[in-house]
């Protein structure tokens, strides 16, 4: 018997009529990509398209650097269309786009971090701190600081704003959180992109 | 023994020296991955940064569309600075920009199509036309001519620019040979991410 979740994900999936996807669910044995392909083959579904399906409101900004050598894509999302239309949330999304442009994070929050990126950064600064000589608790510290410096470093909510001036050396996090607070809002900045021409993949 | 292929990677990805490599190979018994870590350890390593390398020339042109909803950030890649920097050159990344935005391809080529996506999509296109009770050989037309109008709809460079007026309908792959027989050198659209405000992943 398909599950409702099933058919929520497949509906939003296909477009499909709710009594094909059960029945395209029974025939895959509950296999929801089997069931697309049995669904399109009888042409009871759209073919895939990417894109499309909404599940908050916000903004896509971009900023390329002059001579158009780096380019950025950010989304940032609000709980509503009038926050997402605000001036002060068009300008936190340009804000952040020109900051990922200057600084190339490697992740938006630390949540993002593959444990085995979090893994091999560990032990490659505890083999550091080792090699120093150093009684093992201060071994432990030192690895311990320097991995807070790598957070610092790679994660963009982490990161201070570029233009620390403008922004007082505050974070990305803590200007998100300003914003949240002015606007009463959960403001999130979802997926980020950065390319820099010839740059290997 | 380290080959000369491997040395000349890692110094692409550490910027070590080269005889540092060699020995971290060697510990590493030949594999890249490891041999950073050691080189790393040892400090002879930067940390892995992200971008950088340049192994062409191009330029990198975004697009949001009215209300910033949509978003497209597009690689193109000449042989010189100068195709580059060219009018002509700018002009056809921001129209494969705006393109992509309209247009949402799945792959830049046909080479991109994973072999599975293309097994896949040949499958349920044979389905479908078996269905529809025909001889066998004009069942397999059938599914030949669906897959070449899958391919035109789902590949950037197949596709038809979206404005077909200026363009006189011309695909991308026209515009980019065209523009290559213009400046005499090879032109590449590399790369592109379509990013429109709360779609699934």
């Amino acid at each position: 018997m398909a599950s409702a979740e099933d058919v929520k994900e497949l509906r939003k999936r296909t477009g499909s009529g709710i009594m094909d996807i059960r029945q395209a669910l029974d025939e895959a044995g509950g296999d929801p990509d089997q069931a697309v392909e049995i669904l399109r083959v009888k042409g009871q579904a759209q073919a895939a398209k990417r894109g499309g399906k909404t599940a908050s409101e916000g903004v896509i900004a971009s900023y390329v650097h002059a001579g158009g050598q780096i380019g950025v894509l950010v989304e940032v999302n609000s709980e509503t269309d009038f926050v997402a239309r605000s001036d002060e949330f068009q300008e936190f999304a340009r804000e952040v786009a020109l900051h990922v442009a200057a600084s190339a994070p490697l992740y938006i929050s630390e949540d993002d971090i593959p444990e085995e990126d979090r893994e091999r950064e560990m032990r490659i600064l505890r083999e550091q701190a080792a090699g120093e000589g150093k009684p093992e608790d201060v071994q432990q510290r030192i690895a311990e600081g320097c991995m807070k410096k790598w957070l610092e470093d790679v994660v963009l909510l982490n990161q201070k704003h570029v233009n620390e001036e403008k922004h007082e050396t505050k974070t990305i996090e803590e200007l998100r959180a300003a914003l949240s607070a002015t606007t009463g809002e959960n403001i999130v900045v979802r997926r980020a992109v950065r390319f820099q021409v010839g740059e290997e993949d």
